[in-house]
Order: structure tokens, then sequence, then C-alpha cells
């Protein structure tokens, strides 16, 4: 008996997954086997639509799967403040906090080992929307590590030359995080920016 | 702004998959927004083929998607050699052995405290095809637990009073284990079935 091929084709796209190796992949694909027929064809539907309908906001770059962006065309968000964020799932996060102001995608980092330079992020379009949105400050939202931290000092020198704020989150403890466990660089990042009581 | 529908209802499809929780179904949504849309097309596509074309075989219970059953249907297998299983999918982990029989799913398993009895799994359907078809021998291939015990018991017992020969999986200690880890009652089994050399 071969493997069915309706069987290895669901393997083979389990396994682009992100964390999915062949065993995870096949178990999902028994699964959806054993899944009840109208869930297996919603779950086909959900990436038909998500393939056809979703796109990226031309202004910001979030995912957008209306004809206007949820967040650049709501006139109730603050559009003096811009949280930049190297990729658009990095601005969800900030949606479930209080966050009312708008957001702008980089569509990657800055990395001179993977040849990629400020041409090919969305860092002109960027200039582009200070100098003419009247956004007044700019908060770099880089995830802490090599990469984010290059793109971020890049963005604050040449962002340095217009008339707007620009400001990068806080870096410290984690809260829950235990001091014992703490790694010499968060610590250090803590000690920097310790605050008055 | 709001969870975009689409995404959404991709992380509900993702969650339905054994052992995807909230944040890995999330990620997987994104992932698949990140995708390029030929592939999640395909994804789509064969996701809705399993849930059209895919059905179990009304003799063994394995999963086919053409008429014929490619175990059941195929004459060059050996068809008086019939391993039970309780779920289609471990029939397939015999087939990357060189075992050439053919196969009865079961659907299940005996479960008192499940409510699960003689009547709601394939066993009367095994005994037909043991009459019929002129199996010599039945492996039972049940995972050896509590269920997966007491089914076999069971199938041993009405199978005896057949004319066909009834044999079990060994038990033992894994290949590659080590005596230090394995348990008591692994350690029992292998004693019991020792072999000479």
């Amino acid at each position: 008996m071969k493997e069915l091929a309706t069987q290895q084709a669901l393997v083979d796209s389990f396994s682009k997954l992100p964390g999915i190796g062949a065993k995870s992949a096949q178990r999902m694909a028994f699964a959806i086997l054993e899944m009840r027929q109208e869930d297996v064809l919603e779950f086909a539907g959900a990436l038909k639509n998500a393939a056809t309908s979703v796109h990226k906001c031309p202004r910001c770059g979030l995912y957008c799967d209306t004809a206007s962006c949820p967040v650049c065309d709501d006139p109730a968000r603050d559009h003096r403040t811009c949280i930049v964020v190297s990729m658009a799932k990095d601005a969800y996060a900030f949606e479930s906090l209080d966050f009312k102001g708008v957001y702008h995608c980089l569509g990657g980092l800055l990395s001179p080992t993977k040849g990629i330079g400020a041409k090919d992020l969305a860092i002109e379009p960027l200039l582009r929307r200070v100098e003419e949105e009247g956004i007044e400050e700019v908060i770099l939202a880089m995830n802490p590590n090599l990469e984010g931290e290059t793109t971020a000092l890049f963005l604050a020198k040449i962002l340095g030359e217009k008339h707007v704020k620009v400001t990068r989150l806080g870096y410290g403890l984690p809260m829950g995080a235990s001091l014992e466990y703490a790694d010499s660089l968060t610590l250090e990042k803590a000690l920097e920016g310790r605050k008055t009581l």
C-alpha cells in the first residue's frame, strides 16, 4: 500500500508551517482525516480566504482583508504616534494594550550578513509618512537583538534629521522574571534604565 | 483594530489540531499570511480533497481515496494474514515494514468507563471476514495499555471459537532502550518473552 496521495499532500503542506516536522505533519494529516467533514471544509475555506482576500496595506504594511486599512483609515486613532515594527505580526502585540496610534511595518531588519540593506525595507516610505502625515513621535519597536539594534540605530540617525521625536521601547527585566536567572546584558539594560521611585 | 476575521478563522481551525494551543495556532495563522499564495491555495486544495475524496474502506476500515481499497483489492497481498488495529493510522506503521498481509480496523477500543462496548466496534465484521475470507492468522496489534489489553483478550476469546490462529505483538524492551530506565512492567514482559539464543 502506498501512502494516499491525498494524505501525502496534507503532510507536505503541514510541513511548511513553522516548528512542524515530519512526525507532527503526519499526526496532523491523520487528525484531518478523522475530523468532521464540515470542519475540514471550513479550514480549507479559511485558507483560501487568507490566500485571496488578505493583502498588506500599502501605507502601513499591516494585513487587511477589507478595502480600507482598519488602522490607517480609522479617524478615531492617534495618527501623530507611530510604532515602527519589523514584521506585521509584531504590531498585533500592541493591539492587546491600549495603544491607539498607528503603525509602520518595515518588512524585515537590516542585516549585512543576509544582504538586506536600507533599500530592501520600507524605510523610504516611513520618511515620507513622517513628512506628509504629521507624525510627531516614532516609537521604534524592533526585537532586542543585533539586527534589531542595528536597524533601530540606523532609523534613529536618519529620523533625527526630521522634526520628529524618536523613542525606543524600554529594555530591562521582564515582569515576573527572577534576578537570579537574568542574563547580564538584560541586567545591564535594567540598571541603565533605572527610575526614581 | 479588531483581529482580521480571515485570520481569526485560521486560528480557530488550527486550534482544532492535536497539540496545537492558542499561541501555536496564532503563529501558524501568521505563517500562512506570510506564505506564497500558491502554497496556501495548494494547502486549501489538499484539505478540500481530504474532506471530499477520502473515505474508509467498508471492508478493512483503512483510508482510501480511490474506488477500490489499495489493500483489500490487491491480489498480490497475503489475504490469509490479518493485522487488527484499533485506529486506521496504526496500520500505516506496519507498511514501512515488509508486511504484505491485510488489515482490519476496529475503530476504537473496548472501554467500560467511556461506555464503548463490543457493538460500537467493528468486531462483528471481523468475525465475518474470518469466516468468509479464509483468514488463517489474526495478529492483534492494539496499544499495550489497559483498554488495548482488554480488547485483545476479548478478541482472543471470541476468535478462539473459530478455526483461526490468534497471535499478539511481542512485548519487551524497545530497541535502543536502557535497562536502567525500563519500567518494571516492561521488564516483566521482557523476561516472560525471553528466547533461547
